[in-house]
C-alpha cells in the first residue's frame, strides 16, 4: 500500500521528522484548545427584571444551554487526553498521519458548530442527530490514526502490546454510544441523549469489575 | 489509593512522560492565552453624537465595563503565573494530574463567561455571585493539583520545602477573600466587590511586613 | 542584495537562532490554528418550524455555507501542510524570512473573512474574485517563502535537490487554478468555482502517471 | 532595588528557569497570535444590490475599515517582532519579567479593542486618540522589559554592546511618533494620524544614509 510505504520510509527521508511530529502536536493542541474555549462564547446568560428571576433564569440555564456547554467540554477534553495519550507513544509520522490528524481536527472544529445546533431551542431531532454524528466522527478519526500508526509501525518499540487494543477499546465505548443514539434519536430525542451517558456507565462497571478481580 | 498508585508509577511505565508534561503545559497556556483575549472582544465602545459625550462616554466605561475587563485580566494573569511557577517544579505527571489540569482549564474557560454576566447592567446580585464562585472554583482547582502533585511525589527533587506551603498560602488568600464575598453580595453587592481587593492589601501588608523584619 | 547577505550571516552572528526558529514556527502554527478554528464560528444553522423542514435546511447548508467553509478548511490545511515539510528542512532563519512569513500569516488572516464574503449570498462577483485572490496571495507568499530560503542557503544541508522545485510545483498548481478563476469570474462565477477543483484533478492525473510509470 | 535582586537570583535559584522562559515566549505568542487573527473578525464586508455597486464598497472599505485593519496587523506584527529578536538573547528571567510581559500582553490584548473604536465611523478624536495611547503603551511596556533585562543582568552573555541601544532607538521611533500624534489629534485627528507614517519615514532615510555611508 502505498500509505505503509510512505509512512514507514526509511530514517534517512524522514530526518526533521522530530521537529515535523512536535509541530503536528502542537497544532493540534492549539485547534483543539481554541475550539474548547470557543465553546463558552456564545453562551446565552441570565434573564430578568429582578435578583429573583435572574436565579431562576440562571437555573434553568444550568438544565439546558450549560449543561450542553459541559457535555462537550467534557467530550473534547476526553478526545484531547486520548490524542495526549496516544501521541507520547508515537516515534515517527508520515504524510498519511498529517491528512488523518487533520480530518481528526476538522471533526474537532465542527463540534463547537454540532453543539450550538444541539442546544438550539426547537431543532431537537436535527441538533441530536447532528452532535452524535460529529462525536462519532471525531472517535473514528481517531481510531483510524491509531490504526495507521499501528500497521505503519510509527510507534515507539517501547508501546506496551495492550496499549493499542487498550486505546481502541476506549474509543469504541463512546463511538458505539453515540452511534447507537442516532437511529434512537428518530424515535425519542431524551432516550438518544441517555444514550451519550452509557460510556459513563461502561467505565463504572468495568473500573468496579478490575477492583473486585485484584481483591 | 489508585490515583496515588497511578501518578507515582514507576519511570519505566511513565516514559514519554516528559514530552506529555511538556505538551499539558503548552495545552494550558493555549486555553489560558485565548480566555485572556476573548475577554476584550465583547466589551463595548463609547458612544455619542460629538467628541465631548463621547469621551465622558469612555469615562463611564474605564468605571464600569473597562474595570470589569481589568479585573479579569488580573485575576486570569495572576493564576497563570502560579500554574507558571508551579509547574517548573513539576518532574513527572500522571492521570490525575491531567484531569485535574482539566478541571482547571474548565474554570479558566467559564471565567470570561463570568466576566460578562458581571458586567452586564442590572444583574449585579447574580453576576457578583457567579464571578466570585468561578474564581473560588480557579483557585481550589490549582490547590486540588498542588496537593496531587505533592501527595503523588511528582514534583522535582529540589524543590524547596518552603514551596508547597508557599504556593498554598499564595492560593489561600484570594480564594478566601473571593469565598467570604458570596455570602457578603447577597447584603451588598458593592460591600462583596470591595473584599476583592482584600488579597491587595494583604499582599503588600505581607510585603511591608517582611520588609520591616529584614531592615 | 541586502536580503540573502543578512540570511545568510555567518553563524556567530545567528547564535540563538534555533529558539528563533521554533518560535517562528510555533508562532505561524498559532496563528493559522486559529483562522482554522474562526471558520466554523459564524456559520449559520438550520431552520425551520418542524424537523422536516430542518432537515431540508440543513441540506442546503451542505451544498452551500457549509460546503464553502470544507473548501476553505482544505485550502488552510493544504497550506499548513506544505508549510509544515517546508520549515522541517530550513536549518537557519533570517529577518527577510521573518517578514516574509509575517506576509504569509497575513494573507491567512484575510482568509476567513474571504470566506464569509465567498458564501455571504448574493456577492456572488466580488465574492468569488476576492476567496480566489486571497488563495493566490496566500501561495505566493509561501513561493516567496521558499525562494528566499533557497537563495540564501537557509534549507539544512541534506535537503534533496529535488525537494525545491517539487514544493514550488505543489504550489503552483492551485496558485495557477486560482489565478485562472479570476477572469473567469467576470463571465461566469459558477465556471470560476469549478476551476477551483483542478488541483485535485492534476494531482490525481499525476499519481495515475506516476503508478502507470512504476508498473 | 528587590526588583533586581530577584532577577539576578543564583543559577541555583533559578533551575527550571529554562522550561519556565521558553513557556513566557510561547504564552505571549499565543496571545499575540489570537489578537493578529481577531483583528479580521469583525470586518464589514462590502454591500450593495448588484455588482458594481459592491465593488464600489469593497474599495471604500479599502481606504476605510481594511486599511486600519492593516494598521494594526502591521502595529503587532513590528512588535511582534521586536519581542521575538529581544527574547532570543535572554538568558534567564525573573518575576519582574513575567509581570512586565504580562502588561506587555495586557496592551497586546487591548489594541483590537482600539482598533475597533479607530475605525468606528463618527468617533474620530477618541478612536485615534485611544488608539494612539495604545500603541504607545505596547512600546513602553517593551522598553521596560528591555531596561529590566538589561540592568538585572538577564540577557545572554554574547549579545553584542550595541544590541540593547539598538532595540531602544528602534522602539522609540514608533513610540515618538505615536506620543506626538496624541496632542496633535485635539487639533486634527487627519494631521494626527499621516504622523503615524513618521516611522516609516525614519527608517527609509536611516536606510538611506547607511547605505550611502557604506558606498
Amino acid at each position: 500500500m502505498t500509505a505503509a510505504t510512505r509512512d514507514s520510509a526509511p530514517p534517512s527521508e524522514t530526518e526533521g521528522t522530530d521537529r515535523g511530529l512536535e509541530r503536528l502536536v502542537f497544532f493540534s493542541d492549539a485547534v483543539i484548545a481554541i475550539a474548547l474555549t470557543l465553546l463558552a462564547i456564545e453562551l446565552p446568560l441570565p434573564e430578568g427584571n429582578d435578583d429573583a428571576a435572574r436565579w431562576h433564569s440562571l437555573g434553568e440555564l444550568f438544565t439546558g444551554e450549560y449543561l450542553s456547554f459541559l457535555l462537550s467540554f467534557v467530550v473534547i477534553a476526553a478526545f484531547w487526553s486520548v490524542h495526549h495519550r496516544l501521541f507520547q507513544r508515537v516515534a515517527r509520522i508520515g504524510s498519511w498521519i498529517v491528512r488523518l490528524n487533520l480530518l481528526f481536527l476538522f471533526t474537532i472544529v465542527v463540534l463547537p458548530l454540532a453543539t450550538r445546533l444541539h442546544r438550539q431551542e426547537g431543532a431537537e431531532q436535527v441538533g441530536v442527530v447532528a452532535y452524535a454524528t460529529v462525536v462519532v466522527a471525531v472517535g473514528v478519526s481517531l481510531l483510524l490514526l491509531l490504526w495507521q500508526l499501528h500497521r505503519a509501525g510509527l510507534l515507539r518499540p517501547d508501546t506496551p502490546p495492550g496499549a493499542v487494543p487498550g486505546t481502541a477499546r476506549a474509543l469504541a465505548v463512546p463511538v458505539t454510544a453515540f452511534a447507537i443514539s442516532i437511529p434512537i434519536a428518530f424515535v425519542s430525542t431524551a432516550a438518544a441523549q441517555y444514550t451519550w451517558l452509557l460510556p459513563v456507565v461502561v467505565l463504572l462497571v468495568v473500573r468496579s469489575y478490575r477492583r473486585l478481580r485484584r481483591a
